[in-house]
């Protein structure tokens, strides 16, 4: 599909995907939007709908979701509600995407994640995985964390502070599955050891508590005494070694310094453009599959 | 139209649908950008022109109207003011089509609505239509008694308590025409008089005051403890006749329970989708008759 | 275009427009979003990216049009920073249009702007260009005096309070391309000498002092008093020459008397429309010009 986008072009003539956006997003949106334009099809779109929308009438999203399935052949959402896609999923007549749920999922990044390393190592398994900075309030993290493990032979790195490390309920999953892993809040240590260096930025917009948000700026500041700060700079990115890839969801923070994006490392920019492809990918399957129900 | 929609899909083509929203509605809205793009078109969308449009500079409603009318075809307008779309058609060199207009008028809302009555009893006279809960505020009631009681032999039960009855002018409206109606607030009575029972859900968002709010509140309550809650629970469903259906706006707050929402006489949701076709076939008509004005 | 506007209709067939929108305007990015569409082309809207796009969690604005270039054929940008265009289009992968940037620039209001005097005057020099009201904040004024500036023997009469008056770099730029311009606070002088009267609204929204913003009315009511008021009113446009259009980019504030609209020298709404054959035009040169950069 990346390489022969226009034999697509027509599949899902006049098909409507509506995006329902609770939560500010205009690049997950758009991405989408781009997708299905280029498949042949067109937009319907909110990207206010904690505001505007009947659910802000005191309408359940259940409701809301089973009218907008009336109107459009794919829905959108992204919801603060970690179960909200599954809710919506179970009342709608068309197939509802994932565009960001809570901080549970965010499963479409996920999928865009292991093309981008797909194209880079032609393989999904006896990988080193190096994930850094916000494990825990990261969706994009629990979902490709999820995603690779399920792969064999796949290691994981996970680095941060004790404060932000993975859900226990993640690391349960992994030890399970028999995975291994290593936690370190060594930012040399992980980096050296990763093919596939995958940063988020601190989702610093889940923390309301401002004495919580002060703590943690605290341990942060602490750990870059001890060892060096969680940024990708001319500095650290020597720690990389030579084939591997840096990864990171968008938008960045000061995690990464923009003066390393011509290093030839530096995906990120490859990786949102392959949301495009994956997203129309997607759509293009659920075509085939689902027929609108009664 | 229904049974037919691909037979009409390049009616429209190039053709262009400005929404022009500033009250929030992603319902009414979503319906129209789905019945155009259905047709072949495509949108210019606003969903908060309140804040965002020119208006918000200063500009007349004409002004911007007019502008619009340069680029679009179709224009749908959502306004406050209970005469903006008059305003707006006396400028506008295309079509406008009321999508709500304050607490007088929602036009296509009643057409769809009597579509869904004329498909289930295959005529539109000799009726027994009841009306519940907030026939003050609702603009989708003023639309629809006015346009039911030009056809002969419908009678009306309006049923609500005198804080939220029918307004004056509406009434002297039917006695003019010689319309029978009877007014209760005896909810029994109502249902199982009716084969449309219409509900509305309280248009809480027009009473700003709280101690009117606080004082109508009560006049509720007592009501209740006189009769039965204004509400179509599995209890007071029974009241209604076999071969009555249930109709509803949407979106519905406490007033209607979901777990009657898969009762055969529950149609609120093919009403919904309904509105869909009815949009369509409105501005097929519209696009057959008019010619943009120089 | 504009007398063949079918002709044109599938050249940007499957193109996407994105319109990246800081500042709240309905105005040009409907007419942006009517041209595409004209020509065959989609639309990916964001009407409120200060509060919604990723740059509100901290993203620059480089990263997030990177982004959007990945998945759009040509950015439409507003921002209320004058550099915006510059650092946009360093970044982006596609062609950026701006939109309106702080209070610099709006090229593609001046494109209109002389393409309606050319249409009426059949040329673009040695004309009379009387320019009203707020020269100092327009940025409509700065684009479209610097653009007719570079035509010989265009004569400028700049007409308001000394508070308003052009900005020193501009007048500066005037006097090295040895372009003859008076400058007036006397509205009959300037309006009886101009073929071109281009009227502008009181930019209110940049002055957030109180003091400053009350200080200005004073000025503004005490040269009312010794001249008349800056607004064309049945009195006023009686010092207009015959054969002179008046021009005003709206929307439009007390500065025009809706009076006035159907004298034939009111030409401001035939301007507005051709903002929609203008945009088509640069859509569809630079459509010939550009391709996507690797």
């Amino acid at each position: 599909m990346k390489s022969n986008l226009h034999s697509y072009e027509n599949d899902l003539n006049r098909k409507i995907l509506a995006t329902d956006f609770y939560q500010p997003s205009t690049r997950t949106r758009f991405s989408f939007e781009a997708a299905i334009i280029k498949l042949g099809g067109s937009v319907i779109s909110t990207e206010n709908a904690e505001q505007f929308s009947s659910v802000a009438k005191g309408e359940t999203l259940e409701d809301s979701i089973r009218y907008i399935s009336c109107l459009a052949d794919f829905i959108v959402l992204r919801n603060r509600w970690n179960d909200s896609s599954f809710r919506a999923a179970n009342v709608s007549r068309v197939p509802v995407l994932n565009g960001g749920a809570g901080t549970a999922q965010h499963p479409t990044q996920a999928l865009l994640d292991v093309f981008t390393i797909y194209e880079n190592f032609g393989r999904l398994t006896n990988l080193d995985i190096g994930v850094f900075n916000d494990l825990k309030n990261s969706r994009t993290v629990q979902s490709l964390v999820h995603l690779l493990s399920d792969f064999p032979g796949n290691r994981f790195y996970f680095c941060s502070i004790p404060s932000l490390m993975l859900p226990a309920e993640l690391e349960e999953d992994l030890s399970k599955k028999g995975v291994q892993y290593l936690k370190t809040n060594d930012l040399r240590e992980a980096l050296s050891k990763s093919s596939v260096a995958y940063f988020t930025r601190l989702q610093a917009e889940y923390i309301k508590d401002e004495v919580e948000r002060k703590r943690l700026m605290e341990e942060i500041a602490e750990n870059e005494n001890k060892y060096c700060k969680y940024a990708i700079t001319e500095d650290t990115i020597k720690f990389m070694p030579e084939n591997s890839i840096l990864l990171h969801p968008l938008p960045r923070g000061p995690e990464i310094d923009p003066r390393v994006d011509l290093d030839p490392r530096a995906k990120y920019f490859e990786q949102a453009e392959n949301g495009l492809y994956v997203r129309m990918a997607i759509l293009e399957i659920l075509n085939r599959r689902n027929r609108k129900k009664p």
